[in-house]
């Protein structure tokens, strides 16, 4: 057996090949969370007085970083922090995950609030996916009427439950995976979008911080295989997304062959967005007509969609 | 047999996906011609009074774009134009390229220039590989050397033959490659300097441009083959693009997949390129103390290299 070469004591379990660590059980999760530590501190993502929400979907990635920031949270009795779930309404999918997230919350003792679809927008994804079948031929996939609602919901959940941050799970494969995407799918200025903190750039946006945006997507993993942290393992029925996965191979061979890749290339993310900030108008938010949502247009797109729905 | 679905006459021989297009052999090549001179007249690359060189290697790229500039010029008789090659100094490699370079300029009655790294650094390729054999352990490959001093050496040429263009024949694959290897190796600053047209930023820079960039490399060799063009297939004996390679297979994959990605990839490199141009401090060029080429800093790179083969 190969001996940690953090505590030169225990077996290792896992060689981080970017860095040249072999580490034990104990030492894999503390630098785990250590690194989740660091990047709230790097980018200035939580302040001690602060009050926010991270969102569950119940999946890996949520599940893990809710454990460590319950963890971490210890340390600053000022924080407050609460879990939300979105539901989207997929049957036997969902409502597996909403249990799932219910079970941690209330293992680690987190305040757990959810939103349907169904409540804020009148349907459930499942009826959405019925009623605009004809629509996914233009491209429009389940996936895009999700992305736009739960966004919507994620922001007013967390604003309707009082917090100043929300913070979600995307973890390092994501954002290298985001990243590619957007030069493939020929919309690279989004690039500037995707920062590990988004500025609020309206009073009822609520900021976006990413806490595991350094944690490659492998180590989430084992991190909630040596912690014994339960998550869902199934994917999405209506998930489509055909050359994300082709990224994700692409990403994972490279980072085999050359280990550090998914960090060069997450470093290569963070010099362009700069000049891509700096080239950009920044676009002026006003609220929805119809629900006061903030849009760049008269109406928001979840509201264009929901209109477009009544249609069929 | 399909039919062409251009000229609705011949049977096809080529299947062009990503614009749907069923070509004979005679539109293809027409389509390629075509090509080069629109992107020619879309970047303004050359005026009717111009007098250019083209960078020759005997590759497929340069042959078959020597073929097309031969043909294109005839409706131009004001623009002059030669070849030139840069005999790097390559044992069972570059002499054969030499020769298939010669001939097919003979040919087409294009003069033809050629200078060797022996003649104008005192060393060639072979003798610079074995002199630095210990270096190529710091990360200094055989490219490294190659790459820095043919540069300079295609600049000198080109100027010495008083011509105020230099054209290279880099192909759509070879710009969308060299896009992401840039994110790849986390010098993505890079991306701004690889345009269709490059600024000169000093008197003794020739400029550049590429009239190939929207030749997809696959197009490249049907060309070379339809017209049955003469060309080196061997690759160079010191090659070692690991990186590159796996991006090329990557972007092969992709473009299988979902045809128009390179096309794409381009478009979101010309998307971003205004806005890292503007973020980037404009580089001011001098002198180098030595030879007096244009450079950064006191030496230029080649220079440095030089002195430091001396050393060894």
């Amino acid at each position: 057996m190969t001996i940690c070469t953090r505590c030169k004591r225990n077996d290792a379990v896992f060689a981080r090949n970017y860095s040249g660590e072999k580490l034990c059980k104990r030492c894999f999760c503390t630098t785990i969370e250590e690194r989740v530590r660091k990047t709230i501190a790097k980018y200035d993502m939580l302040q001690f007085i602060d009050n926010f929400m991270i969102g569950v979907s119940g999946g890996k990635d949520s599940i893990v970083l809710l454990h460590i920031l319950a963890k971490l949270e210890k340390a600053f009795p000022n924080v407050k922090f609460c879990a939300g779930t979105v539901d989207e309404g997929i049957k036997d999918y969902r409502d597996e995950a909403l249990e799932i997230a219910q079970d941690n919350c209330k293992k680690l003792g987190v305040e757990h609030v959810i939103v349907s679809f169904k409540e804020l927008f009148g349907y459930e994804l499942d009826e959405i996916v019925k009623l605009t079948q004809k629509n996914q031929k233009k491209g429009l996939t389940p996936c895009s009427y999700c992305g736009v609602l739960r966004r919507k919901a994620l922001n007013i959940m967390a604003r309707e439950a009082g917090v100043n941050k929300l913070v979600t799970a995307h973890n390092l494969d994501d954002e290298t995976q985001t990243m590619l995407l957007n030069i493939l799918h020929g919309d690279p200025m989004r690039i500037a979008r995707s920062k590990p903190v988004l500025n609020m750039i309206h009073p009822k946006l609520i900021q976006r911080v990413k806490p595991m945006c350094m944690v490659p997507e492998k180590e989430v993993v084992l991190y909630a295989y040596l912690k014994g942290i339960e998550f869902q393992c199934i994917d999405c029925p209506y998930a489509q997304a055909a050359l994300r996965n082709d990224i994700r191979d692409m990403l994972s061979r490279m980072e085999h062959k050359h280990s550090g890749t998914l960090f060069t290339v997450f470093n290569s993310m963070e010099k362009i967005q700069p000049a891509l900030e700096n080239y950009v108008k920044e676009t002026k938010l006003t609220e929805c007509k119809k629900c006061g949502e903030p849009t760049v247009g008269d109406l928001c797109r979840a509201c264009e969609m929901l209109q477009e729905i009544k249609v069929f």
